[in-house]
């Protein structure tokens, strides 16, 4: 899978990107991710890319042309299976468009900021918009890196141990069951004991009963 | 407000918080952001912060010992208004729920990674578990970067232009209208005639009707 990311804060993304899964997932080529910084692609002085909107109010939004310019680039080098708005008024990002945007090949993430970008990109360009909640952000950046994390560590060989993924909360509409390492007692508190009882259908039942349990109380709507 | 991030990946987390509004929020006094690293509070050699879980199954846990010294040390320098899990089976994060904790002094932020934290870390000191949505991270760590994003932006001053913030998104349950800015025309597509008319008792309403007619047809949900 490759992904471009475009943005106008590159340095803002860098460190999710330089760590642990991801870090592990580029160096093991299961994944290229490329940052486009839109400043690049500006002819305006001091690097504009923004400006206030038109019709008046608070917030600059990012011009039309230097995205165009990116875009059409990339677009040249290769087909893209998406060209994603990270935005708050986006379909909610949720596992099942994870699993299926796992399996794309290419992928364009754009990030707005500010009050976001030039309507025409959107109506132009884009062929999906993403929001990771209800809830806004200074930038999409962020969100394309919530965006990353969830679906690059579906992509197969990516996670040590594949059957990690698929046991995780929200894989089978359940939230996970209570989770406990040792030391057995910490300070008068113990680990239910079915846990330590080496008895694995029975410790499997227990985890089931947990997890609809937790469902029922904490999220119902995963149930309907 | 000050902000203390409990993690096993402090580098991870980094450059979020060294570029934009959030290294802006930080350089002006706003808020203090403290990044604790777990490791740092273990007594095990190679500085061994989480182990198998119990009962068997992929995935290690984070154990509960350098969690409670590295959170009793935070408890008995000040008060806490609340400790955070970030968890996907926390409650979801939104706007309303962004607004009220961008109003507390103190929060300690505790990000899981692999499969979590060891249950009785929750049961012990967690006083809010919350979920930035329905899709599993490899880690709490950019969850912890949305929420504090979310909140931090809110806290008055941080932005240049606090009428920005209280026209987003969601702050009052409606999307946000489209915008554009300059050129007026761009390959042929022109921006809205209204909003270039100065006419602005017009253009409030316009933006009124486009943010309502977005909203019935993106997220009728939130009209509800």
């Amino acid at each position: 899978m490759r992904i471009d990311i475009i943005t106008v804060l590159p340095e803002l993304l860098r460190s999710p990107f330089e760590a642990s899964i991801l870090k592990r997932a580029i160096e093991k080529d299961l994944v290229e991710v490329h940052f486009h910084n839109i400043r690049d692609y500006t002819d305006k002085s001091y690097n504009q890319v923004d400006d206030y909107q038109f019709g008046g109010g608070a917030g600059m939004v990012l011009m039309i042309e230097p995205i165009d310019k990116c875009i059409s680039k990339l677009k040249e080098e290769r087909d893209y299976d998406d060209i994603i708005y990270m935005t708050p008024d986006g379909e909610t990002l949720n596992q099942k468009i994870a699993n299926g945007i796992s399996l794309q090949k290419n992928l364009i993430i754009l990030c707005g900021h500010y009050k976001g970008v030039d309507q025409r990109v959107r109506d132009l360009f884009i062929t999906r918009e993403i929001s990771v909640g209800d809830y806004v952000l200074s930038g999409g950046e962020l969100g394309a890196a919530i965006l990353c994390d969830a679906i690059i560590r579906l992509i197969p060989g990516v996670l040590n141990n594949e059957t990690s993924a698929l046991t995780d909360t929200f894989q089978d509409n359940l939230l996970a069951p209570p989770v406990y390492t040792r030391p057995a007692e910490y300070k008068g508190m113990k680990v239910p004991e079915v846990l330590l009882s080496g008895n694995f259908p029975k410790i499997e039942e227990w985890r089931e009963n947990e997890a609809q349990k937790r469902t029922e109380k904490l999220r119902p709507d995963l149930l309907e």
